[in-house]
């Protein structure tokens, strides 16, 4: 049968090097296949959320949301589109978390408002960080939160599943083994493998009795797989770091991801051990710090965390302050602190301020900016770099890639978590591990791997899926024509001409007034704007001299003013006709002084 | 007199490791000194414009633009305030290019509409873009260009100017030598050192001998003064892609900057070599192939060039395709090639495409997007990076920035092109080669350092300066109160509230309408809005029993509507209240049919 999956499809082909050999699609057999999708995660870094589907059960794991690019205006999440799920919510027979960052549990307050659930499962730090934020929004009383570690079990009809301890940045990150009527399937989560790992191990040997006892489809994470070789170990980090503690002569502040709970931890934990009491700044920092102490993944006594009115109090080489901002994050603690806005700290030479951390792509510029800050207010500034050491990454690269697939050893191979290119690198190492390149699988979201006694193909379905943008608390989604508008408003500025008429005597009562924002400065351009509303006029006027409709008179603002004002200022702002009809209230004002809704078209 | 122009300032002492001397700043003798300040370039990567003054005269040297970050929404270019040199205009002696790049050129069309001089010398091949930049805006006829090379003299009352070659990545790349009554000024332009380089040789016994005869102020370029060791050779990177273009077996697409006139050459010289044809595609990229072979720095023969129409009746491994868009701009030729829109070329599987490049700052994000797409159409993508030599730098790293200091050995230093970080980094830089600290000036724009008898030190004056927001052809400049609208807008889009009223009987004649733009999606918020219309219109009425001015009516609009948006949306749109007062329109209307303007209070 794998041979039938498998033959040449019309592509172009220019010359024999350039055979490309495409997987015809297969029919699905809904009774009997099991289908493997995502709602989001793949062409993507973020909104992580897959779906194993057996007859009349549907297994979900994790349920992320994406920060969105600049790009998307005013937009704060972007998260999976989960009507698939609505409309078969009866089916959902288990949801699971693999770990507990934003880009895995960060749609959960969205998706229980959206589709029925009763319960789901997570590790106990993800527990703690999905109460955190469901309180939050009040929502806590809505779900019910299971525990599961590497030993739990979870049965379904169709399906029997189990667990795996995984090396990542933050406690609790879980592998999943889900066997299937055809077949076993394994979900890595996010990982890396920490040989000299801070916190748990990875299960090495769980995972080569998984590999061993047979595999029939990997899901493994793609963040990394451009990166060659094995990454550096959280206890070298953790090692530096103590080493900086140490040496430094001043104040030590150190930012890092509030989500690395475990370097946070060692930074903690470093600072303690050089004879500094520690302050913790800005908001996230001090929840996952309060949540880590709850849970004992931080253990530093009480004593030796100060508040701000201790930090006058001190020597400077006995303070060590941690907080948020190492993204540049203008209204994060570090940037305040570099602009001298931060309640409690202000820079005083001979601070060294530590990034350990690096710019996710996208943050780079605003990075620089706050280093640029800092530097200026008079703190030595030391940023992560091959030399120093101090941050990496929490994603498997290409060895440790290569070292899960050689302990899971599957038959198929689907990357998951990634970019497009960071997909298809995986598939490359993959291919040098011995996986044949025709059992990889390159998806977008919504496309349907489907397994049919062990052997996988691509099926011709797809699941609805989509990107849905929250501005506030708006659950339905912003409408891709707001953002549009948005997109338009920023570049250009708005102009709305507003003019009230009288349809039935064909006049118009006042003449053109026009508001603008974002377009020119109003006091400068007051002639401009005068001459615009008179060109109006004289354009409305001449219209009117015949029988119109509204949709005519607004075309006809559009199209006196668009062209003169790109002729003066080279810019297209919006422009928004507003017609006032006030013949009803003309005459409604002649008889009786009651005024009543008129007209209106925009 | 060197050493008194230190002392120690009152900053905040916390302890003995953190003493901080600051030179006392002194006061500025305009009929003595010689001043130098900058009216851009300092404190960022961009818009260089220099100037030197003594007495009666100014030099300038260069007048570039920044390209915006993505916050200053819709503004085309950053550009230098002119407005010291407007007022100063007479005294403008020299107006110095030294070389052709945006970031030194490219705020000329914009500084002879305010400023009048007569000439502008600048090296051959930075003419040419200029001629160009300035026939597009037909403004060619304003000025005279007047050729300057390494052997040139421009003598005015008080100074003597000659000019070194310098290497960077454009052909005709100078340092300016300014001999003043207080001492030599060595301004570097851009620079490295390429000890195998493509095109013109740096002038090192001219620069030596500089050196030897003494100089008392260096300004040099900043740019990588974080990166530490040698920059790599424009050779190196030249045989790595002619090596490329011999070893790929089909379509060979090269992006680059078409800024980088040298590599550009070399890729073309390279694909001939390898018996490809040549085909170039994207208007900067044209632009500059075209003026690069009219001044015969790209000398491969007319029968190399194919156009279009030639590309599908050549063998694959016969072409290669030079591009523009290697920065991920959306409308460059690249991405069109990517998303499958551009005219001519579709990407076919086998292509490889390369990326002779490296990501700006800023771009990572729409680089990444790029190289997803081209992936996924089936392109074989090569990016740069330390195993590809693919790309290298035009600006001097740590060891080149040190020889540049050992060559001139100035007594005092003033870095210039470059973040606050970068300055200080160089500061350190020239500190390890012998300059003295004291003898460091890390300046902002407008901060004057001045030469008295050849010492240097920063005087008390400021020369006005800011950045200049150009969108469109507006060169008044962008109020920063306009781009503040446009991030409002941006993020929560606008609400305009219209209303008409009588003032005189305070009736409301027209009940509240409401027009948005990237708030809400207008269709599936019909209700949201009519409910906004109806609690406007209740606070309106309640407003009105008693005698109110316009200024109450638009804050009762506000006050009434804003918590009820946010409430429901979680979102602050900015909200515009329009008011029509249609009395006497009303009389007017009573009386005789012609309608008259209407007060109107926006």
């Amino acid at each position: 049968m794998k041979e039938n999956t498998k033959t040449t499809k019309g592509r172009t082909k220019k010359n024999k090097n350039e055979i490309v050999e495409m997987p015809i699609e297969y029919q699905l057999d809904r009774k009997k296949d099991t289908m493997v999708y995502a709602l989001g995660g793949l062409g993507e870094v973020g909104k992580n959320m897959y779906c194993i589907e057996h007859e009349d059960e549907i297994i979900v794991v994790d349920i992320g949301v994406l920060f969105p690019e600049e790009g998307l205006l005013g937009v704060d999440y972007v998260i999976p589109d989960f009507s698939y799920l609505q409309k078969n919510q009866a089916r959902i027979k288990a949801v699971i978390i693999t770990h507990g960052h934003e880009d895995h549990i960060g749609a959960i307050p969205f998706f229980i408002q959206k589709v029925k659930i009763n319960e789901i499962y997570a590790p106990k730090f993800a527990i703690a960080l999905i109460n955190k934020k469901l309180e939050e929004r009040r929502l806590n009383k809505s779900i019910k939160l299971k525990e599961i570690n590497h030993d739990s079990r979870i049965h379904t009809k169709h399906f029997d599943i189990g667990f795996f301890n995984t090396t990542h940045s933050i406690p609790d990150s879980l592998g999943v083994l889900i066997n299937s009527p055809n077949g076993r399937i394994v979900h890595t989560g996010d990982f890396k493998f920490d040989l000299t790992p801070i916190g748990n191990n990875s299960d090495y040997q769980k995972m080569a009795y998984i590999g061993q006892i047979g595999v029939s489809l990997l899901l493994s994470d793609s963040t990394n797989s451009g990166v060659a070789g094995f990454s550096l170990s959280e206890k070298k980090v953790a090692s530096v770091i103590k080493e900086q503690m140490r040496k430094t002569p001043g104040r030590l502040l150190v930012s890092t991801f509030a989500s690395n709970v475990l370097r946070v931890n060692q930074i903690l934990e470093a600072a303690v051990a050089c004879g500094r009491k520690v302050a913790v700044f800005g908001r996230s920092m001090e929840n996952v710090v309060e949540i880590a102490r709850k849970q004992k993944v931080i253990n530093i006594p009480e004593s030796s965390f100060i508040g701000a009115n201790e930090l006058n109090t001190l020597p400077a080489n006995k303070i060590c302050i941690v907080c948020t901002g190492s993204q540049g994050e203008p209204m994060a603690a570090l940037s305040r602190i570099a602009n001298g806005t931060h309640r409690f700290i202000k820079i005083i030479p001979g601070d060294t301020v530590i990034f350990s951390s690096n710019p996710i792509p996208g943050n780079d510029m605003s990075v620089s900016a706050v280093v640029n800050q800092l530097t200026r207010v008079g703190a030595n500034v030391v940023v992560n770099s091959p030399l120093t050491s101090l941050h990496t990454t929490g994603h498997a690269t290409q060895e440790e890639q290569k070292l899960m697939l050689q302990l899971i050893k599957p038959v198929s191979f689907m990357p998951i978590h990634g970019e497009y290119k960071m997909l298809k690198q995986h598939i490359d190492t993959a291919v040098e591990t011995g996986v044949k390149r025709e059992n990889c699988f390159i998806c977008a979201n919504g496309d349907v791997v489907a397994l049919r006694d062990g052997i996988a193909f691509h099926a011709k379905e797809r699941i609805q899926t989509d990107d849905i943008y929250v501005d506030g608390n708006d659950i339905s989604g912003l409408s891709t024509s707001v953002i549009k508008d948005r997109q338009l408003l920023a570049d250009n500025g708005m102009v709305a001409v507003i003019v009230a008429i009288n349809s039935k005597y064909n006049k118009i009562l006042c003449k053109p007034s026009i508001v603008s924002r974002g377009f020119v400065f109003i006091k400068e351009s007051q002639t401009l704007l005068k001459e615009a509303e008179l060109i109006v006029y004289e354009a409305l006027k001449e219209k009117m001299l015949q029988k119109t409709t509204f949709g005519e008179l607004k075309n006809c603002i559009k199209s006196s003013l668009e062209p003169f004002l790109f002729q003066k200022t080279n810019r297209n702002p919006i422009v928004i006709p507003v017609i006032l009809n006030s013949k009803s209230a003309m005459q409604q004002n002649q008889e009786k002084p009651k005024p009543k809704r008129t007209t209106k078209e925009a």
